[in-house]
């Protein structure tokens, strides 16, 4: 058997040329869907149920969950929060199925539902995330969802932290150019992503809506030890042991 | 009138969320469409007629025409020679027009034509197309042909390459993340871009093949000053005074 190789996919319109329905899919969109989802779970949520369109959202509220949702930076009338990593708090979601409306997020889940299987990758679970996957066996598709099928930097550094990871286990290979690009822009951000990440568009855009805030969180590498993975419909978390 | 702005389009099928009529737009398919391009013009020749298929080509050489032609580093049975920059000499080339076949060229070329110019980009022209750029006054995109639509790192250090030198020269500026990004790896890729580029998926096929032997050549800063440009179906050549 070969050795499981890394590929680094910067866009939703590319995942096409990357599909590969053995792999283990991390769907990385770190400024906030992802990490807001793996803080969810970080404070004890049941599961996540994730929803492209606002009527879908709503319609979810009418059936009585918690329904986090935004439009460009502003929580919509009927949700109960918005998007941030920090809405996810203890007190708001343990024990609860929390409906998260992201349109490009459930867009790349539904492009890449199916492979394998399916994980949200964030920094703040990293670690646990990479231990999962050097034990799979597995390829690994790095599915950065950018802005608008543009490439994006914060994306991209977490693939090149995930795979330093995995090359460093040496569990995995990689052929991929897109991936030797995110190791050595993840080698540019030493020793200081959260200041690297400043030039990044995505920033701006959060700034000038008053939601850099939670950069800071997005950006660290925390130590939760549970993966997202996604089940039908909804994202579970398996607790990962190491 | 505000700065004009760099964007970086990572691949063809990234170019439609890069679109811009007002742009110059400069492709790079730097391992060798474009490098062959650019030095025939430097040998001599009076324009290049870039075709898509291989049925083209072989009609353009019924009608007479000297015609470049390869299908996976094998030249093409009618074919008068392959695609290297190497076989486009002064005494192949000076005073005629030669059929350039190339796919993925011909594709870019196609996708950018209702931009306000399109230039074709390489390294041995580096600083004349930059000085043709900076008094422009426009808007560029950098437009990488990548390979069968997946991210490439020559193409991507290219154009990191030319965006330092309209960054240092103060004509434009850049907001797009896969800017930023090229400039960083072509940081990455100092003192010895040719060095650098050993990891490259490409230079790995071409070696294959044995047609690496113009990598040297491709990834080397020259002394050209013509810069093809799309005018009709046609390249042609123009001459930068610097």
């Amino acid at each position: 058997m070969s050795t499981p190789k890394i590929e680094t996919c910067l866009s939703p319109a590319l995942y096409p040329y990357h599909r590969n329905p053995e792999a283990i899919v991390v769907i990385a969109d770190i400024l906030r869907a992802t990490t807001s989802i793996c803080n969810a779970f970080d404070n004890g949520a049941l599961s996540i149920i994730p929803v492209g369109t606002k009527d879908e959202a709503r319609r979810y509220k009418d059936q009585g969950y918690t329904v986090a949702a935004e439009r460009d930076g502003i929580k919509l009338e009927f949700a109960d929060f918005g998007n941030s990593p920090f809405n996810f708090d203890r007190a708001t979601v343990e024990a609860k199925t929390i409906v998260y409306s992201t349109t490009n997020g459930t867009h790349c889940i539904n492009l890449a539902k199916d492979s394998h299987q399916v994980l949200a990758g964030s920094f703040i679970h990293l670690h646990a995330l990479a231990k999962h996957i050097e034990s799979s066996g597995r390829d690994l598709v790095i599915f950065c969802a950018g802005w608008k099928n543009k490439f994006n930097l914060e994306d991209t550094l977490f693939a090149g932290a995930l795979s330093m990871l995995l090359l460093d286990a040496g569990t995995h290979v990689t052929i991929c150019d897109a991936t030797h690009a995110a190791l050595d822009l993840w080698q540019c951000a030493q020793p200081k992503p959260l200041a690297y990440i400043q030039k990044a568009a995505q920033r701006d855009r959060l700034r000038k809506n008053g939601l850099d805030d939670a950069i800071p969180f997005c950006m660290t590498i925390g130590k939760s030890t549970l993966v997202p993975y996604l089940d039908g419909h909804e994202l579970k978390a398996m607790q990962i042991h190491y």
